[in-house]
């Protein structure tokens, strides 16, 4: 059987692009580079953090499918031609950023650290231990993934907050949102878990300002930050200094304003920082892949493409 | 007001019984050692881990109380009177308990141990990850908190198994019993979280030969073990064997044979294991004093007893 007709360019350097150009290419025939600029085979984009122009000038493109969840990657390309923008909503991808988070906040809540240093002395001792419902957990980023992370916490006990641009209502979930909303939500919250779209209005938007409305009297007896949504989202250097002054009590941080963390970052060796490599939710190929190609054929077929992004809001 | 007649005599050591005096004095009167041998005025007992004959003798004694879940401290004395033993079910405890297993059984799936070990170093590297899915976890004693631990994993998308003297049924959970069922239940089994009552029969049950039935070629890489159960269900010589030997990746021990964990065992240190000071649950007296009073008052205006210790099953 003929492979169906038009070709799909895989503009993806980072996350093992030859096993994506693989499992893409057991369905469509795949184009690493354009063999002339204005390739009129090229159908379909998958792309990842493409370089500038690499997408435009393509005459027959119709989508372009962003692997990860988030798309300021792409939206950050100025020649980004306009056509929609197909975001992955994969449930594997839901279900690692819903285990990531509840590990982290239990660890957080759980005292990990603590006994941790316990264990190196050799101590026995048994500190105050806060229950999960006494501790308020505010997820900035109600989409998809805060949505799902919300329910996680939940069903483990945890009183959840919940902020967001617009107004939303979640079972469960103290909602606030706007930036009218976002000192009551900061001011009830003892671990922020930041899983925000990255766009211009979020550039930046964790800074010590912020965190230094976050709940320092509580349970915990001070605040925790955890970001699994992108690194520009935080200032690495307000963290730190939010860390050493007081304002935080310990962080865990996947992601990181400059990926990989630079070697010289003194992030890596802070005590009270948990660092891991951009993995609370690995974009698998194999799961993502049939995804794409399913969507492809619809949208050959005539069908409307899903799960498509808001070009103006960013995400 | 004068008190309820029948006063209450206080047979706890460890766990601040200062603070248990007063807060059981706060309703009752409380007695901490007995005036003359056969008190008439001692009705009931509240103890743990009591000096062996120290609840014997007295001619009115109607009930004894346990603090904490198991009562093998209590069944342990030689003398115990033969009353009814009343075990302490505080939904607390049980909350503290799912946060433990859950949290424990988390920082095995996502590989805490590895990132720790990568920052230390300041390597960036993405591991394959399993998901929850992935993972089989073996619960070891299906009573009220092996039950409550199988719902809190399920709920974070963990297969789970469970393993009890006799058959149990628990939805979503694989079913194994008996000393019959021991063998399929552990090599269907990932990670072994230990929540078993002791007794003669689970004496040092999770030995050397045990933790080399549990699977091995899972997503973990090796089997991992978390006890939170009772410290004498484990041979903690056998445990290092068995990590050293590479029969048990990774151990979260709650417990131990000998509790402080003394200080010269080679588990404080061992790269890969995790220390808790028997912290996984804690009885905490501001719940679990008024529960007692209540059920004293109950028996005193005739009415039954509930949450009986079987004491010929041990438990």
């Amino acid at each position: 059987m003929a492979p169906p007709p038009g070709r799909v360019l895989l503009a993806v350097d980072r996350y093992d692009p030859d096993r994506w150009a693989r499992i893409i290419g057991a369905g469509r025939e795949v184009v690493r580079e354009r063999t002339w600029p204005e390739d009129p085979s090229i159908r379909y984009a998958v792309a990842w953090s493409q370089r500038p122009g690499s997408l435009s000038g393509l005459p027959n493109l119709k989508a372009i499918f962003s692997v990860g969840a988030g798309v300021d990657h792409l939206l950050a390309d100025p020649a980004l031609p306009d056509v929609p923008i197909v975001r992955v909503v994969d449930p594997d991808l839901t279900r690692y950023m819903v285990e990531y988070v509840c590990w982290r906040v239990l660890d957080h809540q759980r005292q990990g650290r603590l006994y941790r240093a316990q264990q190196a002395q050799r101590v026995w001792h048994e500190p105050p231990q806060p229950l999960a419902r006494d501790v308020h957990v505010g997820i900035m980023g109600l989409g998809h993934l805060g949505r799902a992370a919300a329910r996680g916490l939940l069903s483990l006990g945890f009183r959840v907050n919940g902020w967001s641009r617009r107004a939303q209502a979640i079972d469960g979930v103290a909602c606030f949102h706007g930036r009218e909303g976002l000192p009551a939500f900061l001011s009830a919250t003892d671990v922020l878990v930041v899983l925000l779209p990255y766009t211009p209005d979020t550039h930046g938007i964790v800074d010590h300002g912020l965190l230094a409305r976050l709940r320092r009297d509580g349970p915990l007896g001070g605040a925790v930050l955890v970001n699994a949504g992108r690194g520009r989202l935080q200032k690495d250097a307000d963290i730190l200094r939010a860390l050493d002054d007081g304002t935080l009590k310990e962080a865990s941080l996947d992601v990181f304003e400059r990926e990989p963390l630079p070697a010289d970052s003194p992030l890596w060796s802070h005590p009270r920082v948990f660092v891991t490599p951009h993995a609370a939710a690995p974009s698998d190929p194999n799961q993502l892949a049939p995804v794409m190609l399913a969507q492809m054929a619809a949208h050959d077929r005539g069908e409307p493409l899903v799960n498509l992004v808001d070009r103006v809001a960013g995400y």
